[in-house]
């Protein structure tokens, strides 16, 4: 494991900082002085990509590549671009650089910056690749923790909306749609009652497969850019009366939040650790000589409105998981199905083996039947118009850590409808 | 119903021709002197749009439409734009038109042109509609013909992939997968055993909706550029194994054909056609003022490689479905997912109610147990590698026809795997 490394830049050198130079994120960010532009978090700052590559300090490849306020463009460089430019950031941030004059003017406080998406999402896919979070739904919903016949031998997914994944910060509307209450004769229409977060990484496609050709695990793990959080926001009422036979639709499209810093699996490398033990032999095309998973940290927290305390109600780790992002990658594209620049994973609900480590209130409340409890004193089962729900996750390396930001949501009340 | 209406282009006066001024389909063409670029088929010719607006003789918007090998920045203009087109074009290509001689010269041969995709897609979503498609699945699947017990509430759909969405004439590799017999105890890798297509309609957004904004039925009418005849090439064997809990996935992304134009909204609004009565009462949400159907009468045809007949093995009506389009679009916002420009929606599996009016081989061959028989005496189940698929489609007017273009592809072996 590494140790810290330093920067000029002094509050990218504290344990606490989720920015150190270690980490060196990509976002995208404006002030009231500049539109939408890219930056790299260091510390409390924001270096200025536009900037820097204006004043010929960054060079990427033989057009700009900053002048656009996404990520995607250094994406399609390749991986050599991506090396170079990781190197470049660690040369002209790092403590003793001989550039620190021309650099500095070019950091933005963190604290005047807005974020924005911070890459342009091609496609969304979502697993359900978390062992205890499959188990417990299956004892929620079937009665019976038992897997679905095939979920130890195919990373399980489906297509999601694109058009629904928006920044860290963007408040949802609770959504409206259909739901019939098992009782029920007939399916009525109005806001979900249900309503629920899946704790969730998310992995970036950075390299394009081809249409008609699969891939390896080994090339799927080589094509990942970098990882955010994510949060797939739930409609469970809306869901379960939709998901047969095509799965689910409506009940998961009113919104996916995504942290605002796009780790990079450069930054995440050390920090690789492996799928658990196999209960079923995979087959061999998803064989991979990697270690897929990484040992990142994870929280969910909750604050209902108006109150200033916010309480942890969930704390698990990636390595919970089953299937790794290449694993679920090479997948994906088994059967010629083109990956793009841009196409976003979502891991599936993250929870580890006992009640407070559960990635969904549908786990942490089992469906509604055992209310949990807040710091404050209230008490919770699903989420109630005004709660604001943030995931946190930090890798831990030796006096220093690997943050992504807080990916944050609050819930609106439902749009009236019909209007 | 209106009459054929008359071209100057000959070519486009005979009642056989798919593209009578009537029509007026875009799509984007290359030939060996140009690069892709838009067009629009007037019988047996093709319009370059390109050269019509550098020419002055098209001018919508205030910047060019089409520098671009796509309709999308067309779409993004607006209906206002849309219909100002399309009145322009009857105008130039018209019968007496005054500026023939200008126009004359920027037809080019659809013999000498290559056809390409006539829209980037946005997002690819695919709708399970048809009442006697659903019946048969549930019969062939599930031992009964009755539907989900949502069916008859939602129009059921799952989000599907835009990067398989290929053009009319693309060979598509059987897929590789997972696939594990009944009595198997482990699945096994390799080339699906069971190929298929899916007849299907494709329309097109062209007007975006807002994120977290719920749409009307009308609205959603409003919000159709036009259709496409779409081909969801589905592996059956894949798509049995992977499709529990969360649907399909790697059975549906190795290949989505549509055909090469895009007929208008606009060029169909004379053969709009009802819903089928309801059996149960929609929610009102899903109410609609308009007819949402068309009257297009499609055909599945088949041909071995190598031989030079070609079967037609099904045939059926767009009427045939149970929800509309727009009755589908307003389900898909209805939560508030932001719909955009070109996302394209796939009717779901156009059946009729007897044996020669199915729209899959899986119904057609009842699963594999009812092999069919081709004009030429060869018998099918599923699809076979070097077997050529058609679809085609016309509305059918008063001495004249409104067609799409055959929507055509080749199933190759294979790719082997591993390399």
């Amino acid at each position: 494991m590494s140790q810290l490394k330093k920067s000029w830049v002094d509050s990218a050198n504290s344990a606490e900082t989720p920015f150190p130079l270690n980490n060196l994120p990509y976002g995208v960010f404006s002030t009231a002085d500049t539109e939408p532009r890219c930056g790299v978090a260091i510390g409390d700052m924001i270096l200025d990509m536009q900037a820097a590559e204006e004043a010929g300090l960054i060079e990427i490849g033989d057009e700009p590549v900053f002048d656009v306020p996404f990520w995607n463009e250094l994406m399609e460089l390749g991986s050599d671009a991506w090396s170079a430019l990781r190197a470049r950031l660690g040369q002209l941030l790092g403590e003793g650089s001989t550039e620190r004059d021309a650099v500095e003017p070019l950091l933005v406080a963190q604290a005047d910056a807005e974020l924005h998406m911070p890459f342009l999402v091609s496609e969304y896919t979502d697993f359900y690749a978390g062992r205890q979070h499959a188990a417990n739904m299956g004892a929620i919903l079937r009665g019976s923790p038992d897997l679905p016949a095939n979920w130890l031998h195919i990373p399980i997914g489906y297509n999601g909306r694109a058009s629904s994944v928006v920044i860290s910060g963007t408040p949802i509307h609770r959504p409206n749609g259909q739901r019939k209450a098992p009782d029920a004769e007939m399916p009525s229409f109005g806001p979900s009652m249900r309503l629920d977060i899946e704790l969730e990484m998310g992995a970036i496609v950075g390299k394009p497969s081809e249409f008609g050709q699969p891939i390896t695990v080994d090339e799927a793990d080589d094509m990942i850019f970098g990882y955010v959080l994510l949060n797939d926001w739930s409609a469970r009422d809306i869901q379960g009366w939709e998901y047969q036979p095509l799965g689910p639709f409506q009940g998961k499209a009113f919104g996916t939040s995504i942290s605002p810093w796009i780790v990079t699996a450069a930054a995440l490398e050390e920090f690789r650790a492996p799928t658990p033990e196999r209960e079923k032999e995979l087959l061999p095309y998803l064989d991979g000589s990697k270690d897929g998973l990484y040992d990142i940290e994870l929280q969910v927290l909750m604050q209902p409105e108006g109150g200033d305390t916010t309480s942890v109600v969930g704390e698990t780790n990636y390595t919970r998981m089953y299937y790794s992002a290449a694993e679920q990658l090479c997948h994906h594209a088994i059967g010629g199905c083109a990956m793009n620049v841009g196409d976003l994973l979502g891991s599936g609900t993250i929870s580890g083996p006992t009640k407070t480590e559960y990635g969904s209130l549908m786990e942490m409340s089992w469906a509604g039947r055992e209310p949990f409890t807040l710091d404050t004193g209230e008490t919770r089962t699903f989420i109630e118009d005004g709660d604001t729900l943030t995931l946190r996750g930090a890798a831990k390396g030796d006096g220093f850590q690997i943050g992504f930001g807080d990916c944050v949501g609050q819930i609106l009340p439902a749009v009236s409808w019909p209007k």
